[in-house]
């Protein structure tokens, strides 16, 4: 063999579950898609062929399942820590990664309800020697401001062309994840803190996407005593000025083309002092 | 030559196009995906490349762009109707068809909006013979209910296995489009006919996809004086109760598997009588 | 009741279906994805909640993996019609829409295959009053010229802006549907088709997009006898060439940025004379 | 500030570029999707509004095409390393990552070209402290074996229900990522490299996805003396035989429900001893 084995993973990924409160009335819905993964001592799996050690996925499935009739998922960071702790147990695990997507939905009757759209909550637990790490955020948050966004006063090289401007549109797609110190368990905070991400987002004044990410980052610390670092993604979803001009019109921002690709790409941590 | 042209059609599609209302404070937002198609005599440029009658698509998409400018954008239908009219106005132009997705945004802020998710408003306007026909509608719209819904009483032959259920998740993404009456512009009746397609949706004692489906199409008539007919499209979007009883445990229809493939697919066009 | 059902139709799609024939060594794989519609007299459904009459769309999915087993699969056009021909003997039926998609898979050993990619090949048959309307076709072929394609004599009006062009890329991804005469069954056709479409895209002069897919289409009626009519849509994936002069370069349709919004869209059906 | 900037990075992504090399006869073509970004020094950005040190990502766009002119492009990993040690030498860099994604055509026609679908070969290479780490791969490799695969002899606790199987469809989209050896420039052999994953898949007597993945990254190393190591994500594409019993048919492993969620994950990493 010329190979080690270096590093391995294995588990099953999106397991979706639907779970019904129907002991309430009105009926509480809870729509999740989850991730198992598991590191450990598999090496004979790969190296020999022996699945002695080898928890199935399928198996991984079920107990999702059917942790999820027992346990009560009020916050998917319990479950999520729930679950990792049964995988934890299991002979050669050393690490456990539970991931949920949490897709949220608006009642619109006692028992009906429509989804939110794209975004969807996150948390990731990471279980090792008895203890989580657990990391909650969210992705897909759409959001643009008109005005109070400029990008001026940048460096200039023999391939600058880009205009300063003052005022342009900003437009991203909000991923954002947030650590949890050590035994923290008041998870109904992610509100407080997607809130302040949102809040900041409008009212900055912003010289740059990544001023406004960091003023963002500050708020999400503010909003929330629990929260050690939080981690921002932001795609500079760029709206580009048509030129009306060779039609003998003006165009003082009001007329864009809304892109997708080429995107700016901001990405940082922001951790408490 | 072997073949005939028997028809054509040629245009431009997913014009992106974002209106800012700057005059206003606070701002307001348009955000639309708008396809251009032309119908008519324009064999030639087919079959003798002879591209003289041929407006080429970017015309198309700057006089998009150019009206945008010029028109208030109050309403997307009124819109379409002008871009149509233009349009038609052109040689050898038959017939104009104008499809406008329209992706709604919810204010967070004077100058800052969120997006609402998946769902878009549609409409498409088809203009010939100087006059327009104008269908409105959505899609992406994603719902569920928990209760209400049964699917039983239906004929079984010898591949038939599914069980009779008076009670089970319905899920769906509504698609719809309904017809205006000839002269009729009151477009702001849009919400209208989507409340009455959401409310019926989450009240209806559902026997089948089909009885729901039916009764939306009646709700969006008596919502909406100027609708002639209305075509509804419902994927149903299954949800399978988990077996949860190899681990010992019930499932009172509480623990569900969401699922995309296959999925059933009812269609139907309700009419005024 | 305001709304009479003016039109309807239901069926379950994106059934997943893969077929091993492991009685030949090598073995073959055929993987289709299927949608079943049924229209005709279910008004009770929609207005009673009477499901006497409502096939289940489970049994129409179990009725393909049956109908799979036993049928040889050696043409999905002869599949479907089977398939049409059973449905459209159960009560109220008046028309059956079989539509199949095909994978296909290129082998790497006698047990082993990779997927070939995005194209699709297609088939749609419609089965009403003891007869079958049998279509073929494909989508999802991308495919680009360097060279030989023009766009230039188109008229200009007050929002024409694009120059005209001797030489530019001409890319597209190709959807066509082709209809067989009533009574043609020789399917492997369908592989002669293909390649006359892929070759007049190659080897065409093109002054037009719309003058390539004119000879395309009357390519494929040539290439096969069995063949009435083709319809072909051809999205212009337009690629931008790219301003080099500020960086002091020439830019000689070497540099492009390839886009996919907006895009024109051309489309048109040839009929054999 | 209660927060402090720990980590940063910003770039452009999605940066669409076509070369056409029009010298040579028949024409080539090059089809990348380009990703730049960089680390360091760029507090001020984030924390004071202060743009001076803050390169503009369409900047870095400009660049990409510029340089896309000038190079030849023969190989998308040498590209990637001459941008980044353009990159590395603005003020304040610290790390410049460049991921490129080429997108492989097959020739038609001297002019004229057909995608192959849905698999890209990638790089990434990283720049700092004045040396390129290259990664070079391949994403969206789609392969399936219908013999050859078994899955026995894993534990059984509480909530297995799977069944040991000694055949089975085995079915997944590679992903695969290797690193070559400091100053390894031979990147032709990324070709080496791609058939030993694919002859290693095809001829596998396989235990398990993850015995089949050591034994590709095994080859993978074999092939190719440059390789330092490989690593492999393979998500366990599951076909589900259909249970024909209720129609009296048997099912000898012929007939299967394609699935994509949810899916087995099995990833390692397998270094050169």
């Amino acid at each position: 063999m010329a190979g080690a084995l270096t590093w391995n993973r294995y588990g099953k990924s999106s397991i979706r579950l639907v779970k019904v409160r129907r002991a309430a009335d009105p009926h509480d819905i809870i729509d999740l898609t989850i991730d198992v993964a598991l590191e450990g001592a598999f090496e004979k799996v790969y190296t020999d062929g022996d699945n002695r050690g080898c928890l199935a996925t399928d198996t991984m499935k079920n107990t999702v399942y059917a942790f999820a009739k027992v346990e009560p998922l009020d916050h998917v960071e319990s479950f999520a820590v729930k679950l990792a702790e049964h995988f934890s147990e299991k002979p050669g695990v050393s690490l456990v990664r539970i991931a949920i997507a949490e897709h949220p939905w608006t009642r619109l009757h006692p028992h009906a309800f429509a989804r939110e759209g794209e975004e969807v909550w996150t948390t990731v637990v990471t279980y090792a020697d008895d203890a989580a790490s657990i990391t909650s955020g969210l992705r897909g948050l759409v959001v643009l401001k008109t005005t109070d966004s400029a990008f001026a006063g940048f460096p200039r090289d023999q391939f600058t062309t880009l205009p300063e401007t003052r005022d342009r549109i900003l437009a991203t797609s909000i991923t954002a994840a947030w650590t949890y110190a050590e035994g923290f368990d008041d998870f109904a905070q992610r509100a407080a803190v997607r809130a302040a991400l949102l809040e900041t987002f409008a009212a900055h004044k912003s010289e740059s996407v990544q001023q406004t990410l960091y003023a963002m980052g500050e708020a999400a610390l503010a909003a929330c005593r629990g929260v050690v670092d939080v981690q921002l993604s932001l795609p500079n979803r760029h709206h580009l000025l048509v030129d009306l001009s060779p039609f003998g019109l003006d165009n003082r921002n009001e007329i864009f083309v809304a892109t997708e690709q080429p995107h700016g790409l901001i990405e940082a941590r922001i951790s408490r002092k």
